[in-house]
């Protein structure tokens, strides 16, 4: 079965510390064992046509679609909404079922 | 070391046969061997006012950055960008290293 990705897409708000955003996430997803893996990253190559301004990556990664629900419904996601939704300037977030073409090399 | 990531978002404009597109992409990375995984998904969820818009998300993986240098030079990739762009009404490209904070469960 395909896994289920929550993808989040943010730019934060000046002065925002992004160290301390990740800090709380990884505590997040410590917690909540519905999670099977999260990785996040910086955009480096700063096309700006390109990226729109957006920079920085969050994925989390679920083993079936009934896990993201478990996570989106966890006390301790929805507390800490509250401050990233605070330290956002712009956002967009895709929830979808992962296809994958090409397998990873073993 | 951390894998490089080359994740794009859309939304396509009407009429577009988004298998075509997948078609497309996925010769693209079975023609270039620095592509190390491909994935992509389409938005289940719908929560408008958090996708704005956006509806499908196409993610590449490389072992490292000049393997990612490799792809976005390779001549069928930039063939594969002029239909590609001709097809879509918003794009966000964000191209990073990824950082993995809980690993894959065995």
């Amino acid at each position: 079965m395909a896994e289920f990705k929550h993808l989040v897409i943010v730019k934060f708000k000046e002065g925002v510390v992004v160290e301390e955003m990740v800090k709380g996430m990884e505590k997040l997803v410590a917690e909540i064992d519905a999670v099977k893996s999260f990785e996040w990253g910086e955009d480096l190559e700063g096309l700006e046509n390109l990226r729109q301004g957006f920079t920085h990556v969050f994925v989390m990664t679920f083993s079936k679609k009934e896990d993201f629900a478990t996570f989106a419904a966890h006390p301790s996601h929805l507390e800490f909404s509250g401050p990233f939704s605070a330290a956002i300037e712009k956002i967009v977030v895709l929830d979808f079922p992962s296809l994958v073409v090409k397998p990873l090399a073993a």
